[in-house]
């Protein structure tokens, strides 16, 4: 189980980037923000520290009370669903701890998951830690049209590749939308395909939303736990770090039927059994906010919507100018943008013999570019990753100076 | 592998005491202090949330870097060892998650663990979760000397016995000291048989030592991976929330050679990946101030040792009054007291048939006599469990005002 590779591609690039900041490089690597989380949220942690002393100790197991109420309620109207904050929520490490909750709970011995590609790179090793067998299928990007940028739209599930990946032996699908790396945004009759799948070969969805609330030019985000027939075999997951631009906080949330929750609160006691008091209270406080804002101007998740798409229309046109041809992203932190031209250009640059392009593409554009991105093959299978491994991608949810600093290496680039 | 109750006989319990609490209940359960955490560490963490805005992204992932190298400093110094702050610490979601880390990257299917009964309860369940066997060895209580109480050095390992315990398949033994529920410290005699075993059956210790300031009456609490060729086969594990008397913060860590903490960085990789960044900035700034005056009068270690030391003979003291016998601790937060006296008055308790007779009592004496304990027999195996079925468990780090409190009830009881 442990013949797993740590630190992670993903943990040493991180570190790599990391450590290379400090000779000035700018960090469009890890997805998290470099600007503060909103006033009422840091208040939010202020009052949580200096308030209640006994927000120092020990909450209830699974999930401080106020919490997992306002998460019952906050999350029971979005998806038409009576949420009990003690039979169907679950605050956990983080949407990460979440998902190896999840994974944990649910898949035995020789399980299948299917995984979408390209993947956020925890889903495979937290699949094999649990015993299960991860069984990829991957969007198929549309053929470049001259001239135009592709969408993240154009890549696509063949659905009937997809509906031949489910078999017996398979426990679980899991659904990122908004997506990481990619920034899909699942339309609804893509979700009612995987839906119809999951329900005729009784398969649990996991629905990993953290960026929900990032969606673009107009797209929805749909909740696959709202379609019909669906709560009841899936666990909606998201994150406080995501939701309130404060990734350090480590506050997730798991949402789903009492049959399924009941199995993670058990790894849950076995493995954390409390989650911290005061970041949980923090939390709490936050979504009040957001609460009486939601649907209004004046909401964090309309504001940090409206700012994240500039910034993402920002980063889109500066790398054009040096010959990377972004993909436009529907949703999430991130873009991937297509490196083929400059690998045309330079074919040769150093790495080891099985490093993918990409990734020397990377490293060789944080030394020379004062750069820093993640190579998009670390985001695949190990059969397919050679084949994608042209692409990089940009976390783009940063500070106006950031982006402005991407732009003076990168007109030093030209 | 989840055959597992959920929620333990260990939450219920909780659960059932705080909402009892609700009702005038003097919760004397489960392991946290009710007064606040001392004022410097209050103040790190409001610094932590009010500073540097970066620190509510996230951290390195091991651990922050300025508390993995206080950590090293402090405790290389105390254990004797040059400790890397990369490679020989991992900082964890409380010393929970570093006993379940520890579990997971350990423990492989069929491999045997050796736990000392009484046992901190999640010890059992973290084995089996990793697909380990559990052995038990109990403490031997020495027999009752009329009028005179018992104290819990009189509890002992049988050398033999556990000697007997070793097999080609132990992987692990873990050793908790000062011990929860017992309140025993092991001796340097004790510990050089425990380690002369490990090394002799190529066995890695898990030295669970988060209670290890608090030692009463002059004894010492030695770690077992100061003794000589044991820091290469042992994994110490300590807890900011018991250390600072903030069990809400749920920071842990664990120290240990690069050899076994590689594959616990693999572990934490893929179920954590980051602990929340400002509580561990909080925990690195306390122990720069404990650094300071360690040793000193000032020393927080050393003022809450002594303020331990006087609740737990206060409670000693109150609970004769009504008969209960406490069996003097010698570390820890707890105390475990001897009810036979009040069973051979009252055997005949309301519970369910497999209830052990503790259980009974607990429920019963939070009813009648509004006092919450936890009964000694869920830290015991099944098949031990109703030979042990006559002590209940004290927490006595608690505030004065509590323990005031207790009183009136233990007064109302005779
Ligand atoms: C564990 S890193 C969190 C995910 C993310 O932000 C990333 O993909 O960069
Ligand atoms: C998970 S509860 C922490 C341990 C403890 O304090 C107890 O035994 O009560």
């Amino acid at each position: 189980r442990l013949e797993l590779p740590s630190p992670s591609a993903f943990t040493r690039l991180v570190e790599f980037i990391k450590l290379s900041s400090e000779d000035d490089i700018v960090n469009l690597g890890q997805g998290f923000p470099d600007f503060p989380p909103p006033a009422f949220a840091v208040e939010a942690f202020q009052h949580a520290v200096s308030g209640d002393f006994m927000l120092n100790q020990y909450t209830t197991a699974f999930g401080y009370p106020p919490l997992t109420r306002i998460l019952a309620s906050f999350f029971g109207k979005l998806l038409g669903q009576e949420i009990n904050p003690r039979k169907n929520v679950l605050v956990t490490v983080g949407a990460y701890g979440a998902l190896f909750t999840a994974f944990q709970a649910l898949v035995d011995e020789g399980d299948e998951v299917i995984i979408i590609e390209p993947f956020f790179d925890c889903y495979e090793p937290m699949t094999l830690m649990a015993g299960g067998r991860p069984v990829f299928v991957s969007l198929k990007p549309s053929p470049t049209r001259d001239g135009e940028l592709d969408s993240c739209s154009d890549w696509q599930l063949d659905p009937v590749e997809l509906a031949s990946k489910f078999t017996s032996r398979t426990k679980a699908l899991i659904l990122n939308t908004p997506s990481n790396p990619l920034g899909k945004v699942f339309s609804r009759a893509e979700l009612e395909l995987v839906a119809s799948l999951c329900q005729q070969h009784d398969v649990v969805c996991i629905a990993d939303e953290v960026y929900q609330w990032l969606v673009y030019d107009g797209y929805q985000h749909v909740s696959i736990a709202s379609l019909p027939g669906m709560w009841d075999r899936t666990l909606t997951i998201g994150s406080a770090g995501k939701t309130f631009s404060a990734t350090g906080w480590k506050v997730g949330w798991v949402l789903g039927p009492g049959r399924l929750l009941k199995h993670l609160h058990t790894v849950h006691q076995n493995s954390i059994f409390h989650c911290p008091t005061q970041a949980q209270a923090a939390v709490a406080e936050s979504f009040e906010w957001e609460q009486l804002h939601f649907g209004q101007p004046s909401s964090y998740f309309v504001q940090f919507q409206q700012a994240s798409q500039r910034s993402r229309d920002h980063v889109m046109r500066s790398l054009q100018v040096v010959g990377l041809r972004p993909i436009i992203p529907q949703g999430s932190y991130f873009l991937i943008t297509d490196i083929s031209e400059l690998k045309s250009k330079m074919p040769d640059l150093p790495g080891a013999t099985d490093e993918p392009y990409d990734s020397r593409f990377v490293k060789w554009m944080i030394k020379n570019k004062g750069l820093g991105a993640i190579p998009v093959s670390i985001f695949y299978s190990a059969p397919h990753r050679k084949h994608f491994d042209h692409y990089i991608r940009i976390c783009f949810v940063k500070d106006e100076s950031t982006l402005q600093a991407m732009d003076k290496k990168l007109q030093k680039w030209k």
